[in-house]
């Protein structure tokens, strides 16, 4: 196992700065077998919460949107930036409610992941929240223009089969909540 | 749906650049409802392929890799950077073959997705490979010290359910394989 030992981090040297959006820093790193890695990336952005939020009746809140970084309009989940301080759970819930005005009485964790193993780039961390009730109106970020679309467990397990999912961590939660049903 | 239309792209500054490995950018846009947002991120990194690489006798293969994005040693797939130039299928055939020393002779493609909606950061395109059979040795790079295992669907399928994966686009790709097939 040695060879699996983590690197070394020799220096580091942030090469571009905007907070709170992202940090770019080069490494210089000593690898397990000695060899040197003298200009290795990593990328420091916010880390997020992205929350598979059930109705009473058992539909899924699924949210359409414009997404720059694809350059399309896209399904995604309740999803949000965590600020500063702020844990995940406590998140994932002003994000639910700001989004959709909707309250769960239920929240499950589902495990955090990284986007990108070698970069970093920002944590997610999934939560499913059950029997969601719309308690308020949502109220989102200026950016964030968006409709709020509710479906099936069976039209969401079409929609995935079919592709129509693009984002990573939307498809890896989504998949994983549903498999977690057929499996119990 | 007009509120979602594609944002306008003003103009586009690049503020750190390391070919081939990322480049950072800096956008003024122009949003649908007029407003003008000056200072919005865009991470390009190269596109890369994740195979989800089954036996004949329907094993799955993994990678246990340190994994510097991380600081930890963790699962992951077969998986690569593309080359320019490279078809994602040419990419992941090449990649199989260089980390496991195994061939394929049935792909079928499970389509892309993006780690992050917002900035883009690399698009991953997944693959299923079936009847996978060893006809070389794994000769990956040099910063590559992995451990290959292989495990049974039914093992693969607990492992994520217990949350043991923790790369969104590789809880994606075993979670959308096994509910696949779950619902076939």
């Amino acid at each position: 196992m040695d060879s699996l030992a983590p690197w070394k981090i020799l220096s580091t040297r942030t090469v571009y700065s905007a907070p709170p959006w992202i940090e770019v820093s080069l490494q210089k790193l000593e690898l397990p077998c000695g060899k040197i890695v003298g200009d290795y990336h990593q990328v420091a952005t916010p880390e997020y919460t992205l929350i598979f939020a059930e109705t009473e009746d058992s539909r899924v809140l699924l949210i359409r949107q414009y997404k720059h970084g694809m350059r399309e309009v896209a399904w995604t989940f309740p999803a949000g930036l965590m600020e500063p301080g702020e844990e995940p759970l406590a998140s994932a819930q002003r994000e639910l409610l700001e989004e959709t005005g909707c309250h769960s009485p239920e929240w499950i964790s589902l495990g955090s992941s990284v986007p990108n193993a070698n970069y970093g780039c920002g944590k997610a961390h999934f939560f499913h929240a059950k029997n969601c009730k719309q308690v308020a109106s949502p109220n989102a970020g200026d950016l964030e223009e968006m409709e709020i679309v509710s479906v099936s467990k069976n039209e969401l397990r079409r929609m995935l089969l079919d592709g129509e999912f693009k984002i990573s961590g939307m498809i890896a939660i989504a998949a994983l909540v549903l498999l977690r049903e057929s499996a119990a």
